[in-house]
């Protein structure tokens, strides 16, 4: 089965109605509630895929919140609130439980959506798998969106790419404050964003349109230790902001790696400089 | 692991905040947005346990939802949107799989929850599982809480309980309509309400409280068709809506089933009117 595929075919086809006022295929969907809009994401965590038995309970908690709540980031929302489920073999102990759940309980509260309810199911033929749903609010000027990239801005990212695995994925924090401050800075000049969740090739092309192609200068990609440029490309995990901005963002905030130029019908969503069609690139789903 | 038990124990210490105006503990959690009030609910279902791998593949994605939306009945809430997520074997084909949607879409929608987005992960090790998050607001005077019981309320149920695997938990439709009706023709008097997808006796005990006891005439409960007084007692996924009003309702909309009397430190929560503790009765969580 090709996942992402499915999905698409899946959410494309999801009923629109006047209450839903962003749909199926950004980092959050929202809904308008009489005056007010809310955004909403909801992520899995499996155990054995997305982190490893041997990760401590606390952090594979923490880790569920993180990556959801870098939804939150992409869209440069607040979070207010969070659910959280898990499907648990009776096998593993109450105390491994609680152990995620209060690693789970602490930075949703500290970033400002604690865990307000949530389901959970024994079940013995599948590993733990934990969902949690987190709620935002988007800031005034709407919620910032993959779509809006223009030809001549600057691709930028925060923080560091690549040799996620090494400690980083379980130990991130999803790029709320920074978002907030990207916004305050670069105002109408942000014009579209999403988190490096699958890989940079990958997700820089949910940035792309049928005619904006994302031109990536891959030795300007700013490297975790003991990380390759392909590694940077390709490895995911990061949970950084990808944007693409007007105006060139404050140093200590983004790096530029790129710019958006002309797409041609035959031209991939995302290359690099030296014309190597990235798109592609990234955490296979299949 | 004894789910409740764990279940209560790790939502119970859920973070509270300002924007929590309902916590863990009852059919949904409410978050306050600006000058607006949101429910949401998030409820699993796993192939093997909630349905057979034999159900039509619609009637999976349909009861998916109808379970979540059931809880907006218990509130007395109107939906507005649904999130869902799948974690699919690769060996289930994607025709199984959109089936599955399309049977939720088409209930979704039509019971005013249209699906706007969700997530979907390949894990081989696990049987299907659906995770739905349902949307809602509230009524006017705020939605119907599980708290609330009163000396003397009457206990009602609408429809029939009992004997609902012989077909009822693929069909059932959440009473989101009768909801709305019991409201408007209750008003204040609709003191609390809970929807029976446990079993009558441990969906009644969430009624109770430290200072009243639920008495249940058993004699007096609906009987679906092939149905028996213990099984109705005991089976769950009925989905009907169990309430508890100081004034009796119109019989076509509920059935008296009991009354609401003094709880005393050693009474159990919820007895037969021949004294039998009936509050244990139901699907078992371990």
């Amino acid at each position: 089965m090709h996942e992402l595929e499915l999905l698409k075919s899946i959410y494309a086809s999801a009923s629109q109605s006047s209450d839903i006022t962003i749909g199926p295929g950004d980092d959050m969907g929202e809904l308008q509630i009489g005056s007010e809009r809310i955004l909403c994401a909801i992520d899995h965590l499996i155990l054995g895929r997305h982190v490893t038995s041997k990760a401590p309970p606390a952090s594979i908690g923490r880790k569920a919140i993180a990556r959801c709540f870098s939804d939150i980031a992409a869209m440069a929302a607040h979070p207010i609130g969070s659910l959280m489920t898990a499907c648990i073999p009776s096998d593993m102990s109450n105390d491994w439980c609680e152990q995620v759940f209060d690693g789970a309980k602490i930075v949703a509260e500290q970033w400002g959506g604690p865990i307000f309810g949530g389901d959970i199911a024994s079940c013995n033929e599948a590993p733990p798998i934990f969902t949690v749903t987190a709620f935002a609010t988007p800031p005034k000027r709407g919620a910032i969106l993959r779509t809006g990239a223009e030809v001549g801005d600057y691709i930028c990212v925060t923080g560091e790419l690549g040799n996620s695995q090494e400690a980083h994925h379980l130990t991130f924090t999803p790029r709320i404050e920074e978002a907030q401050k990207l916004l305050q800075v670069l105002g109408e000049d942000l014009h579209s964003m999403i988190d490096i969740s699958d890989g940079l090739g990958q997700d820089a092309s949910h940035l792309a349109s049928d005619t904006v192609q994302l031109v990536v200068e891959k030795n300007s990609i700013p490297l975790r230790a003991g990380a390759t440029i392909q590694g940077a490309l390709r490895e995911g995990e990061d949970y950084e902001l990808l944007f693409t901005s007007k105006t060139i963002p404050p140093s200590h905030l983004a790096t530029v790696i790129g710019s958006v130029c002309i797409r041609k019908p035959s031209n991939p969503a995302v290359i690099t400089s030296d014309g190597v069609d990235i798109s592609s690139y990234g955490w296979s789903h299949t």
